[in-house]
């Protein structure tokens, strides 16, 4: 049987029961994640730019943008939330594959529900379906397919929109396929576009294009059938090899969503070790940053080579900035979106320790670890080894974790007591009537007024 | 220097006094040949279902579909146009690349120019500038690329757009760089779609998307900066060989338009040598159809392969009836879009003339030939062997010939003199002082009204 129609018809007759309930939570934490990214990223310029340029042309303006005040038509809005939630590289990550794959799927879901009615269940339903559409589909070319540069977060993501899409608006086995393949044959996005604003274009176009495939495919436009694993198709012309089988095996009972990671801070992932230890650090001991005099780092060599950057004036050169990642986290005990603007980098404190602070690549210590000594004035030493980075599948955050991340993005755009209710409404997502009431808190005011 | 870099300047600064009179005339014969298939096409019931699908998403509707009463916004109408021209399978074809690619780059450019007052010269040359761009990325990555399963047309035609709109909005080199890379970032499109509506869909969406990048590139949204050229970009990601010297090669020396090739009749490349036999018969000697008792063909082997449906009752599947083609140049004279609906298949006289016809696979006729008698009541024998095809790069359509095409193919949706009208504005195209007046001869009446 067609890979493609075996994947279609899943997502076309999946029940609710059929899902387990750790997936369902595990889908809620993603989207709380997802949420807080969208809300902690809508203030970039690449999110104010795509808006300006393409505004104008947008439709009944009856759709939200996560985090802004702008309302556009349902496919504008996919696409801005896309960029939005992507943009600071914030996101969770699917370690079978290296996808970003909830931006895609949960940025036209999220722009669906803010425009119709839907409700709760219906949509983390369609967020588990359009997930696991968008992974399994990532399976059968990776790695192939990222190896020769596509960012899959982009190829893979329009699947994702289109089966996510597609059930909620009801598609038939036969339109889902057409969708499907509507989503193939619009696979796109290139790993050249890295370190500028067309990365985060891509989960916000496939987003916009899964969702147009599946309104496409309702109304009748056909597609080739065979859109997966025809021999013209996705998995033949995007990946050099392939495994078909990964579209079927244990489909239903295997959840790519189980493992799902989500960064605890906005920066790559390497550094995520020394951060952590410093935070650790700082939360124990509380030392007075003032009587930092030295700041010892031993690190997988590959930090170094990525991110020894020390003589820094830029927010988004702190990313890359091992010694910038201890500094924030003696000093403020936190590595969120604010640790890495301008002002946290040019900050006099984080400044002095950053400067303070070296580094040594130790081939003994593996990319999830780190070993941090702190030298006080006086002589007293703090140290701390970390051996399994806060995010990967083996110290996943825990919920408090993902609400505090949550917080700390929302907080700069929302006002507090709508940042704790959007937390508790994805909490208790499958049980809302409409979905609209999630999208309401998550939304600056003057957003009910369209503009 | 980059690639990306030397196409985008070569498309910013290039002047009409530097092109050619031969390929200022070729591009008017691409623009008339590429109306007519717009209009042509336009009632085909893939542009109806994409109008009905995408139609609410709509911005403002200040952009002409060609040979449509709807108006949409310029993004919208550019897809719509991209659709319908193409969805015959009538349009031009670049032998060097097998791409169609006037209809990514026009469809685009007649959209913006039905939205905003263009000067004819400049959309002609913002036409010539397109598709160069286009044809020379493909020449890039053909073979592999189009042997792989790339649909060219999708893939290529979106730097087309984006280079051509990007010429008449005035982007600067820097941002025609970006709306290269973002036109790189969205190419896309798989020859699994053959056989669905999905085919048309690509040059519709590169049309499109090309569009939005040229859009996004004005706005300073940034892109990776060798799109084309760089290690993760278009040509290394999307063809297994490639050849980048064919972007900087004799560049405004040469011109691809100038191989353009326009089809005389819409169905299969293989069919037309037999057609063209016919409709010679036809015109020489006029015989009756009811006096033709037998009809013997001798052609190429692959015609065969393709080709030898014979008891047909679908205008879709004459396109696959070699003896189909033999019938209506016989009885009709020609091989226009009517020649190909249900009415035409079914048409008594026809059929029997297709039915009284055999077919002969001979491995000394070459592709571009066929050999037919006619034998007539009485014992009387026509026949005729063509040598090369018309239509082929070797026997070109005459633009008088191409008028005929354009008529054939507007009479079924415009008033007879706004055809003509049509017709003398694309030979006046760069004297015109606003493209829209072309515009207003190619759609219906009552699309000056938005609906």
């Amino acid at each position: 049987m067609s890979e493609t129609k075996v994947l279609a018809d899943y997502v076309v007759s999946n029940r609710w029961d059929d899902i387990p309930a750790d997936v369902r939570h595990e889908a809620k934490r993603a989207i709380l994640n997802y949420v807080g990214c969208a809300i902690g990223g809508s203030g970039h310029t690449a999110v104010t730019t795509a808006i300006r340029a393409l505004s104008p042309f947008s439709g009944e303006r009856n759709a939200s943008v996560l985090g802004r005040p702008e309302r556009l038509d349902a496919l504008h809005a996919s696409l801005m939330n896309g960029i939005s939630s992507h943009v600071e590289d914030y996101d969770d990550t699917t370690p079978k594959n290296y996808s970003h794959t909830s931006s895609p799927v949960a940025s036209a879901l999220f722009a669906y529900a803010s425009a119709n009615s839907v409700r709760g269940r219906d949509f983390v339903q369609a967020f588990i379906l359009g997930f696991e559409a968008a992974s399994r589909v990532g399976n059968v070319v990776y790695p192939a397919h990222y190896d020769v540069g596509w960012h899959m977060t982009g190829t893979i993501g329009v699947f994702g929109a289109a089966a996510g899409i597609g059930r909620l608006i009801g598609l038939t086995p036969t339109q889902m396929v057409w969708a499907l393949g509507l989503a193939a044959t619009q696979s796109a996005g290139l790993r050249e576009m890295f370190g500028s604003m067309g990365k985060a274009f891509h989960p916000g176009r496939s987003a916009q294009n899964g969702y147009a495939a599946a309104l496409l495919a309702q109304a009748g436009f056909t597609a080739g059938e065979r859109g997966i694993e025809g021999p013209r198709g996705f998995a033949h012309v995007l990946a050099a090899t392939r495994d078909l089988s990964k579209i079927g095996a244990r489909l239903g009972l295997d959840y790519d969503l189980r493992e799902n990671t989500y960064k605890p801070f906005p920066c790559g992932i390497v550094n995520h070790p020394t951060i952590d230890g410093a935070i650790q650090i700082h939360d124990e001991h509380h030392p007075d940053p003032a009587s930092i005099v030295a700041v010892r780092l031993r690190v997988a060599p590959l930090v170094l080579d990525l991110c020894n950057q020390q003589n820094i004036t830029k927010g988004l050169q702190g990313k890359f900035s091992v010694y910038h990642g201890a500094a924030v986290g003696l000093v403020r005990g936190k590595g969120g979106l604010r640790e890495y603007t301008d002002e946290a980098v040019n900050d006099p404190q984080i400044k002095r320790v950053r400067e303070s602070a070296t580094a040594v690549g130790d081939p003994g210590i593996t990319e999830d670890q780190a070993h941090i000594e702190v030298e006080l004035a006086g002589g007293r030493k703090l140290a701390k080894f970390v051996e399994q980075s806060l995010g990967n599948i083996h110290r996943p955050l825990s919920d408090k974790q993902l609400e505090e991340k949550f917080r700390d993005q929302a907080v700069m755009v929302l006002p507090a007591a709508d940042v704790e209710n959007a937390i508790q409404l994805c909490w208790k997502l499958d049980q809302l009537t409409d979905v609209s009431e999630l999208v309401d808190a998550a939304v600056p005011a003057r957003a009910s007024q369209p503009i």
